[in-house]
């Protein structure tokens, strides 16, 4: 916890603070100039604090970047990517030699336009979309505390920076995460905001006047204004800050492209190259007589410092871990591997309700799966959104997050859809934890632009999204999600759960724990449902979709379902045989993603050659591609209504007759003769 | 502008304030118990508040709800909607006969579980998504000052109220929404905050630490906090907040569930009923020994007398008008018709366009377009957030509107894509403007919340949605959309055109600005794109679908395409005939909506009976709609990538060969054969 000042001061510094910003602005300018695309003025604004925050306070290894105790570094301005490619080639990253630089913004490079984690070493989270890369710091401050809750500082004690823009403390979000932060005391979380008082459209005060300091300050940070070209003004501020206890604000005043000199503070500077010459003004003003792409071995060497002195903490740390008691739970943590004794008693669990065969919500089933998970594994940590008792999260002994403790599994992440999900990138990139969380699946809305970094990250995050359909009910239309399978289903790299009971509900909740590159959302009904299966070890469910029951004789219909109506289709299919002597098979899909990942031959067996009709009280956007031409959909035209959900089921048409009637006009008469529903 | 209190005053009132609120909360709790279902705390704990603002200051008329000069308000806590339907059964609206509230929750009623609007007069605006209702009233207030600003306060003089919850300030629309609103100084927005320190989980305590009087201030907000149970604290508090300035927040400090006595304050009292036994305690407890759903008629009495008032007030409001030089202006302004200018404009501008066929992106061709618009009506208010040179959607002349000066037709909404939209929402519903909206397409994620409720309310608000695939090049995965089309298509009610040149970029907007009953989003490219059309009175795009190039002979297949890989879907048509001797028809689809309206002759004729190849840089899922089991899909798998567009074309295998490549499958050697592609 002691800052590397000391280190830096005792010497006599033969390359300046400013030498040493210099090379990221020449970097950033040149880098952008050649890709004829970027965004120069941040990374030449803030250069003297990143200089200051990187060679005085970051504990970093450039050889280890996956070295568990770092300081966590988020450029949460993702725009000025430059600002960190830069400094990652200055320190001396494996992947970011000269020629990455030149690189930039070009196909398979390292130096993509905004930060990419997974992508880029020491990228700690994808950023661009703003006030991602803020909230998403809160999670990973979070889990700092949570984790050294459990293994000590010894072996847990580093900090959270965040590089935040005006973009992101405009952003709705950054609202959800600095409420959250400072509510929870997050007093190792660093925020350098770049208080340029320039946006894109021109000067901030074109659209805000709002006080930062005093909004921070409102929601229990500690806040600080300093010159942003001072270098001891801002490492003066980031000691005041690390000795806090509660989060802090630092809004550095700089200028936008500093440097350029006719182009500094202006908007014109944030997102374009400033052109040959105002590039070789700016060498000139700064006093940079550097070719582009060339920074002398002095300089590179005063960066490299801050890289050994990285090196040597790790080493340290090492030898702690290899000393410590707690090294095997501390390693096991950290892998992120869900325990053998998981799976197992989930195995038991699938098959003591098989048994049992309850009639249970599928949020229920859910709330029974986790109590079994959360029972068997310290690795996951719940939350909701303030709807704990309607998504059924909080299974028993979690024990609640507080304020300075930081003990327990269950957080209260309040109505913050957003920041929770935010946050839950943040825990799930840190690593040592496997972050769940509820809302109602209508506002996965208010998430959207989380969770699709969760997908874009392939981050194990679990989403468990409630009252799934007009099943919900009274509430009405503003909470019945009609486009929200499409929205998730479209959005790549993402699994989407819809189980149908609770054996289907235990082995999504399986798939998703042991899926490490993807993030998974499990839509859950709240109303109740008969248990349609019985467990299998093979696990139906990994295939996506599976022949729930198989027609009686050659099948003159397939009729597909997820989740509520799965029973429906059940109904359908017995109706058909009674009365009209067809052949129904019925097929449970709750995972399309990984239908899709099937071979054809598997794929053709489910689906069949019959015609299909698909059911679903959803949008019917994306089941064409499983009708095929042949058959046709029962499902939602429009939005919902209030009322109870029977009457809004028999209201909007979704009943064992609609689908037996759709079936019939299909199958009845032409003896599943195809027929195009165009 | 003068406050009713005096006439309210002036009176010995044989109704006291308590009485009146009583009332609602017997409603309320009676409502709620016989739905089964509801939410009766927060009615109960508003009662006061409501019964002193409805009473003694707020200006309607129940007779003419639709009154353009009568106040606004919004129950932005919209769980509490049995305080608005109370209300508006005390105070006589039409349809809101006793029988409603005996109906609350069920099938057809006029009582919804949240209020929505076009379905209960009265309701302003659909609240239940929580923080809607605060950045909604936004623009409700921007609107009032900009008409004011044009027709005076002759004709235009109200005030915006708003009850919002905890769960509302909590959202971080409420950050983007206050700030704004703060920065603009929209003194006649008022904020009654229910501060009762209960949420669904718990007490507030749970998860947040913030002062929001200190936040508000932040922002530039006049703050108050009174004793929410104490009438006459509550009526000097909108006092002083209707003299001010700037917007008003107060702080009421109420108790959930007021006057049940061994429930109040408890979140148990939020989302159930309270149960008979406890209903009857609260009878006791609160003095109300009237049978549930019976008010007596003086309490009834005195309620009406404030809407006589407003009716009162309404015919003055008449005679001025009537009187008024501007009488027709103002007429014409709140019908929102489009003269007809406006459309001959267009036909003019396309016909032009069509003799000089540029090469511009759609972006630029909706700048272009939107020039011809504005000029020739003032009805339409555009802005961005934050993005106006890239979403091209200033024309000249337009004038910003600004702190106190709302002349002007343009808006910098800022780096608040949410609370834009919601802003956009208030404008539409206040009446008087037709508000566009610009950001990048992949940003439509962070205002998801607020484009679902423009749907679900009907709204004509227009999206400008620019950067509309990987052909924004650099900026990279995070900013390239993939899911956004399907997620948009599977809205309902809302109208997704992505146009292929400027000529269909001038036809959408037609048929945006002519859809008074939906809301539009224009997706527009960032790249250049070749005129494929020429100008036709018919407005091909209103059919939704059309054929661009018919085959030349018999059709061998059918290539459909949207917006900017039209160009691509011409291109392999040609390189078919000219390479393999194939006839090709070339389909746009510049918006499914549309298409799916037209009949069953129509579509067969445009979509064929050959094999259908679809092309667009976006996610597959909802083509298969189209191309119906007989045919196959070129567009995107996964998310983007960073690189100059033309590269990832090239990269992503969205090429006029790729497409060419596909049709010679299906089309090449079995002469149109259907073939499955599951």
């Amino acid at each position: 916890m002691t800052s590397l000042t000391a280190a830096k001061a005792s010497q006599t510094p033969r390359v300046s603070d400013r030498e040493m910003a210099n090379a990221i602005r020449a970097l950033a300018m040149d880098s952008v100039q050649r890709a004829n695309s970027g965004h120069p003025g941040m990374p030449m604004g803030m250069a003297d604090v990143a200089t200051v925050l990187f060679n005085r306070f970051i504990k970093l290894d450039p050889s280890r970047p996956d070295w568990p105790d770092r300081d966590r570094f988020v450029l949460s301005a993702g725009h000025g990517s430059m600002l960190q490619y830069a400094i990652h080639f200055l320190l001396g990253y494996a992947d970011m030699p000269v020629e990455e630089l030149k690189r930039f913004r070009q196909l398979g490079s390292h130096t993509p336009g905004h930060p990419e984690y997974g992508h880029t070493l020491g990228v700690e989270t994808t950023t661009g979309p703003l006030g991602q890369g803020i909230a998403t710091a809160v999670g990973m401050a979070l889990a700092e505390r949570m984790l050294a809750a459990r293994f000590g500082p010894e072996l847990v004690d580093h900090y959270t920076y965040v590089i935040a823009g005006d973009g992101c403390l405009q952003e709705g979000i950054s609202h959800e995460a600095i409420d959250l932060a400072g509510h929870l005391r997050l007093g190792r979380l660093i925020v350098l905001w770049d208080d340029n008082r320039i946006s894109i459209d021109g000067p901030t005060r074109l659209s805000t006047s709002m006080n930062q300091l005093a909004r921070f300050a409102a929601a229990g940070w500690h806040v600080q204004e300093v010159d942003g070209h001072d270098p001891e003004a801002v490492a003066a501020a980031i000691e005041r800050a690390r000795a806090e206890e509660r989060p802090s604000l630092i809004a550095c005043h700089t200028t936008i492209g500093k440097g350029a000199p006719n182009l500094e503070g202006s908007e014109k500077t944030h997102g374009a190259p400033l052109g040959e010459a105002e590039i070789a003004a700016t060498r000139e003003n700064i006093g940079w007589s550097h070719p582009p792409f060339e920074v002398p071995d002095e300089i590179i060497g005063a960066w490299r410092e801050a890289s050994a002195r990285g090196r040597a903490a790790r080493e340290a740390w090492e030898a702690r871990l290899a000393a410590s008691p707690q090294a095997d739970a501390f390693r096991r943590a950290v892998s992120g591997e869900i325990p053998e004794e998981v799976f197992e008693a989930l195995r038991a669990f699938r098959a003591e309700q098989s048994e049992k065969a309850p009639r249970v919500a599928t949020r229920k089933a859910s709330e029974m799966t986790l109590a079994v998970i959360n029972g068997a594994t310290e690795l996951t940590v719940g939350g909701s959104a303030d709807l704990t008792h309607s998504n059924l999260t909080l299974t028993n002994g979690l024990g609640v997050v507080q304020p300075g403790d930081y003990g327990g599994r269950y957080i209260h992440y309040g109505i913050r859809e957003h920041g929770m999900a935010a946050a839950m990138n943040g825990l799930a990139l840190h690593g040592g934890f496997v972050p769940y969380g509820g809302t109602f699946l209508c506002f996965a809305d208010y998430a959207r632009g989380a969770i699709r970094l969760s997908a874009l990250m392939g981050q194990r995050v679990i989403y468990v999204l409630t009252h799934d359909s007009i099943g919900l009910g009274e509430d009405g239309p503003t909470h019945q999600p009609i486009e929200h399978l499409a929205m998730l289903r479209a959005t790549p790299n993402l699994n989407v759960f819809r189980p149908a009971d609770i054996i289907e509900t235990a082995e999504c909740w399986e798939l998703a724990l042991r899926s490490r590159n993807h993030p998974s959302v499990l839509v859950l009904s709240r109303q109740n449902l008969p248990t349609l299966r019985t467990a299998s070890d093979s696990l139906p469910s990994a295939r996506g979709a599976y022949v729930l029951r198989e027609a009686d004789g050659r099948r003159d219909v397939t009729l597909l379902a997820t989740g509520s109506e799965v029973e429906i289709a059940v109904a359908a299919a017995e109706l058909l045989k009674a009365q009209h002597g067809l052949n129904a098979a019925v097929v449970s899909m709750p995972c399309w993603e990984l239908f899709e990942e099937q071979d054809e031959d598997y794929q053709r067996s489910v689906l069949g050659t019959a015609p299909r009709i698909a059911v679903e009280a959803a949008a019917r956007l994306g089941w064409d591609r499983w009708i095929a031409g042949n058959g046709d959909f029962v499902g939602m035209n429009g939005f919902g209504a209030s009322a109870p959900a029977g009457d809004l089921y028999r209201h909007f048409g979704i009943t064992a007759e609609a689908v037996a009637e759709r079936a019939l006009a299909f199958a009845g008469t032409a003896g599943g003769q195809a027929r195009n529903n165009n």
